[in-house]
């Protein structure tokens, strides 16, 4: 009996950072790994979150064994809610598999959107979980989140393993370092497929420990003689852990500024990852009860998100937390690329306020949850994977991991570059990509989901780059005279005003338009209004060097 | 006889890196030191360029004997144009200076402008010029674009110096390092201001030369195999210089690529600026005449910039360079703050096309054109400023260099930490800020100007992030009655398709609320249209769960 193909499709995470997902498919049944998303670009107007376009799941919903989440990122995590809702019952029969801590995050968010026959199940690592014709086991790995791990999964054609984010830190600070040993027997029993994270495939050497980042807290917190800010992602708890252990250490009370911040702490310890001693903590409005070098505040906003606590400090439109000179923020986070005038302009209404900023530039508090260029080839090393395919990536990252495991001695041939939608298909006689399959973005706005090359966008793209037009023409049914002054208006239009002979000078181009369509027997509503469009558009750009659009009504009374 | 007061008036450039322009004044007699612009942000929908606000100057066009140019760059000159068309005759009387090469490149823009009574003068550095109160000098100094100049400003109160941008580099291309001797002796007959450079006030140390650059870049050339595409600054023409010698050293003919580097290399082999040998420059069209190893591009877009030319070949759309594999792409610049999203989204097309990208990370191709913190001490120490005020930076980095003037030994109380419209005024008795003046943003929306708060940019972000619903109306003249079925039309809202019902759900309230207004003997039209807006507004927002604007339209007949 010869074997079957094993299909690992990636629709999501090929050549961008963010909206992780991947399918493994074997005998006709399904694994999904990881279910994240975006959040939009600038240039995606009106747009909330960008998902994975995952049609490929629509009509296979049935076929789908379980979803296995890596870690509870946004990237790895988000999307969750929205795959369950689109996909509906037949995919949400299938369990969803993760570290209890994942699992307690993927609950809150399936709870905010009123899902509640999602079936959440914690996963130990080690724990070995038939899933159709996969066995799968979770890997523990080290990250900048707890309960962070690899995915193994094995069919009868051979073992695949998909790293999710991790680092080697051989002092995390949960003492538990990535599972090397686990690791290193799957090499020795034989890996097919190595799936590995690329996000630091463009640094060299090894990424620092997360628990340097604790003394350097303390360092910094000692010299500070005002209140102390600290800012960092909600989701990394042992770094909330670190600032939370220098300010005992110091002798300051600590305030969790922030909604997920303290949602996060919450679930934290509740699930053991945190441990904060009794009495430590104050409420953020008990905050000026405490002389100013009493107190370490942890907030959100270290992407200089606009709704944050930070940004809403800075500005100084916080609720509970007015900042004064003398205060020190400490970017306890670096900017995620495209943040970067977010966080900057943070920084700078703080400085306005007289506050000290300090980011990583100053001292090295923070390290980053993905491992570095050697990390990246101990991977490699340990599991040395017959096939080997970078996920997780820009192209240039992607490239620069496919280098990686080259000069870790896997065989060009056998390092795949893939994309989103291109599927590997490894048999018995080989890897290779398969025939693409659909793949993209799907954007969010509002509750709605929709295809980016939805008119609404291109619509809203000229809309604000030029606004709009809008002429109404009133005309007779009988014989298309106009029977009332056409009415002209106009949004997002600048420097009207100081034209006012303009909107004159457009009604005599409609009433134009109209004695020639009247002349000429138009009678199809349709055609007058496309001439009405046409002598508009050319008279508007003709005077304004512009093209707002131009929207022609005409009503026929 | 006592003195008068001196008044320095940033109008940009203070609490931002951009638009800089300051006006110096005294005895009711103008000088205007540079006219720069700045980029818009993405949130500026529509918007092409951002000037300072110069109302302050509009009454006092008469008032101005001059402006003067530091150098050629668009943030110190770019705004010349529409400042000149703006201010009208009486400022175009007052002649503007600067360098030759300042000149050339002021000539070119307002050419563009078709602005052919603006008096441009070629200032040479040391020449006292009388200009009303103030005799004005230039100061050579280097930076990343010949002709760059300090300029000095003299009244009988004393003298002023703002830095422009600078560098204090030791081993500049065209072997002029900055006229050190010169502001020393400024020094020793004492400076009464200093408005210094803020850029790299956030850097320890000092900034590497120059000249640094070229051996950088000819070792990157030697091992490389296919084509090199370097592209850098058009402005930087001693960058161009130095990839022209390092392609000439290795045998390679070297084609420039993009308008603004043709123009300005013009421009600087003109002045003498750049020497490019004999047969050494080929036409973009004729490069596939010559072997890969043979050729080096000089191209634009090292900022991603939308049109530019590297952008388009990333893209595939460049008419005369198509991008292989193995051809080289060196980035001797590094992303403006705010353009690294378009920077790593061109790399990452390049590695697409399997081309080899080297940037700063991998090599020193690049050197910054501002002096670091010790060059700063240095311009300092130098001068022995009796006041200090920090100009050219965003907060941050004007608070840094305030801290450098306080350490070689300025006064506190005599460093001031200027804003945009916040005048310095310094008499015998000493040194203060006056009351603030006017200033900000102005907007450039095609060939207009206008203001930021211009409502029609308010409605461009309404109109972006949730698009328009029209609603057209025709009620009787007489008893206000619906006369025809409404019209409903939406432009920017999604996923309307899915919702078919909902066109015909509002227009039945839109008959409700027009009943309603007959009912009401409702009949002034604007009412009508008011009460429609709320109504239509509750019901959409009520469905969608969006905010679209509404616009409904009432026609009378």
């Amino acid at each position: 009996m010869s074997l079957g193909t094993l299909r690992v499709l990636p629709l999501g995470g090929m050549g961008e950072i963010g909206k992780n997902m991947t399918v493994f498919e074997y005998d006709g049944r399904i694994v999904v790994v990881d279910v994240g998303l975006r959040f939009p670009t600038a240039d995606m107007l009106g747009i909330d979150l960008v998902l994975p376009d995952f049609s490929y799941l629509r009509e296979r919903a049935q076929d789908i064994e379980g979803f296995v989440i890596t870690h509870g990122h946004e990237d790895h995590l988000g999307a969750l809610p929205w795959v369950m809702r689109e996909l509906g019952p037949d995919a949400r029969a299938a369990p969803v598999y993760g570290g209890p801590l994942t699992m307690a995050m993927g609950r809150s968010k399936l709870d905010e959107h009123r899902l509640k026959d999602v079936r959440l199940e914690d996963l130990e690592p080690g724990r070995e979980l038939e899933l159709g014709p996969f066995v799968v086991e979770l890997v523990h790995m080290t990250h900048s989140i707890p309960d962070a791990c690899a995915v193994v999964l094995s069919c009868e054609l051979g073992t695949s393993l998909i790293s999710g984010d991790y680092k080697f830190d051989q002092t995390p600070v949960d003492g538990e370092p990535a599972d090397v040993a686990r690791l290193a027997e799957l090499g020795r029993d034989g890996v097919l497929l190595l799936c590995g994270d690329s996000t630091n495939a463009d640094r060299a050497g090894w990424s620092p420990s997360e628990s340097g980042v604790g003394p350097q807290l303390e360092e910094v917190f000692s010299r500070c003689e005002g209140r102390i800010v600290v800012t960092s992602f909600a989701s990394n708890i042992h770094r909330v852990q670190q600032v939370i252990d220098a300010a005992l250490a110091l002798g300051r009370k600590v305030s969790l500024v922030g909604r997920s911040m303290r949602k996060n702490v919450n679930i934290g310890s509740q699930l053991g990852h945190i441990e904060v001693p009794d009495g430590l903590l104050v409420q953020p409005r008990e905050i000026d009860d405490f002389p100013d070098h009493k107190v370490v505040v942890i907030s959100t906003g270290s992407q200089g998100e606009p709704l944050s606590a930070l940004r809403r400090m800075a500005h100084n439109d916080h609720r509970q937390v007015t900042l004064r000179p003398h205060d020190t923020i400490v970017f306890s986070a670096t900017p995620i690329p495209g943040n970067e005038r977010a966080v900057n302009e943070t920084i700078d209404r703080l400085y306005q306020i007289g506050c000290e900023v300090i980011t990583t530039r100053d001292a090295p508090v923070h390290a980053s949850g993905h491992g570095y260029q050697e990390e990246i080839k101990l991977m490699l090393n340990l599991l040395r994977p017959r096939y080997v395919m970078p996920v997780h990536g820009d192209v240039k990252r992607i490239h620069l991991h496919a280098q990686l495991a080259e000069a870790t001695g896997v065989d060009p041939t056998d390092i795949f570059r893939g994309e989103n939608g291109l599927p590997l298909e490894i048999d018995e006689q080989g890897a290779r990509f398969g025939e693409r399959q659909q793949s993209g973005m799907i954007f969010v706005d509002g509750v709605d989901i929709g295809d980016p090359a939805d008119v609404a966008l291109r619509d809203r793209r000229m809309l604000s780059a030029d606004g709009i037009f809008i002429v109404v023409a009133t005309i007779s049914g009988q014989d298309g005279a106009s029977v009332a002054a056409p009415e002209v208006i106009f949004r997002g239009v600048p420097f009207l005003d100081e034209a006012d002979g303009l909107v004159e000078e457009i009604r005599d181009v409609v009433e134009g338009s109209l004695a020639q369509a009247a002349k000429e027997q138009m009678r199809e509503i349709d055609l007058v209004q496309q001439l009405l469009h046409d002598d508009l558009a050319a008279f508007v750009y003709e005077r304004l060097r512009r093209r707002p659009m131009v929207l022609p009504v005409v009503v026929e009374v």
